[in-house]
């Protein structure tokens, strides 16, 4: 998987899934997990800050490895939609640049 | 920008975020900005599942738009960590094949 | 309505809920909603860190009927389940005074 | 604390928090922990609704209790803007009463 596309990050995840007997989950429990993994995202970006002390007890953070759970989360969310997240991407990237044109201050 | 990698979506996240002034937020910043972008794909989800009537105002649905905020979001916060999603992506899809092996029921 | 107890916030949100042929949606859509609602109070919430700069055509922040959003989609998914919030709210402050007991400085 | 008012939930939290070096927390870190105590409501909304498999060593679900989380975490971020939870509430149903008047389908 050197240089992983996106397109390829989709079908690894769609080879995962087929795999099995349930498939994808209802969308909207698919939703849910996103949830979560975001939530545990949050966790480690409080405890990271400084903020919220950790009990001894868990583990090691690793801010990375819970932002990966939240990109399959979603992947497995677009491939249900049959949506080019590739696609989608540079769609978004470009309505970046018309709307936020004069929002932000550029750098001279 | 034919066939994305993951590695190549943060570069140009971050050329992006380079234009500003401001460039990254701070972590928690970035991290309700990924909160907001999630909500945003959840009422569009539930939206397309029936579930809840949106306003005549409100505009078309495009999912596959929302979900690329959300993968916006969280590489600008992958990005600050210096985290390298492709790598923490393929990490976690190891890290499902050995804990899931039996959690789920596999095709025969 | 004075002095409100979570009991009765939780029978109000009941007879809003039963006026309509839909009734309570199935929880997982109501999970979507809370979510959504968290959004928005993300969006206002940075907004009024002084990050994120809002759109002029947007309304005017109100933090507080944002929280009010999410308080309301929560005894929703409370009153699905048949949950007592107030003493389900009496039992976690319980479980805070003897799990942070010694996880946090004490004033002197 | 019988027959709890939203107000003294709202003044319990206080009295909690009060005890406490740290005091509240910035608005940013206590939105992250309302996305953390979110994310594990959506879990067990997940598994009690028969998708997600638990893990054998996860402890027993209280959804109650979850949802006590939820609410725990909302009260922290009002006290902190000095909101006034009940009176936001009522402000809402006002809201849902004019706005949804005809965007659901009433009951004969």
């Amino acid at each position: 998987m050197e240089g992983l596309t996106i397109r390829r990050a989709q079908e690894v995840v769609d080879e995962w899934i087929s795999q099995f007997e349930d498939g994808y989950w209802p969308p909207l429990s698919m939703l849910a997990s996103l949830m979560e993994e975001v939530g545990e995202l949050a966790r480690e970006i409080n405890a990271s800050e400084g903020i919220k002390r950790k009990k001894e007890t868990e583990p090691e953070a690793d801010i990375g490895l819970e932002m990966a759970d939240v990109l399959f989360a979603l992947i497995c969310l677009a491939n249900y939609y049959d949506i080019d997240l590739e696609g989608k991407f540079k769609e978004a990237m470009e309505k970046y640049s018309k709307r936020d044109a004069d929002r932000w201050i550029r750098k001279k």
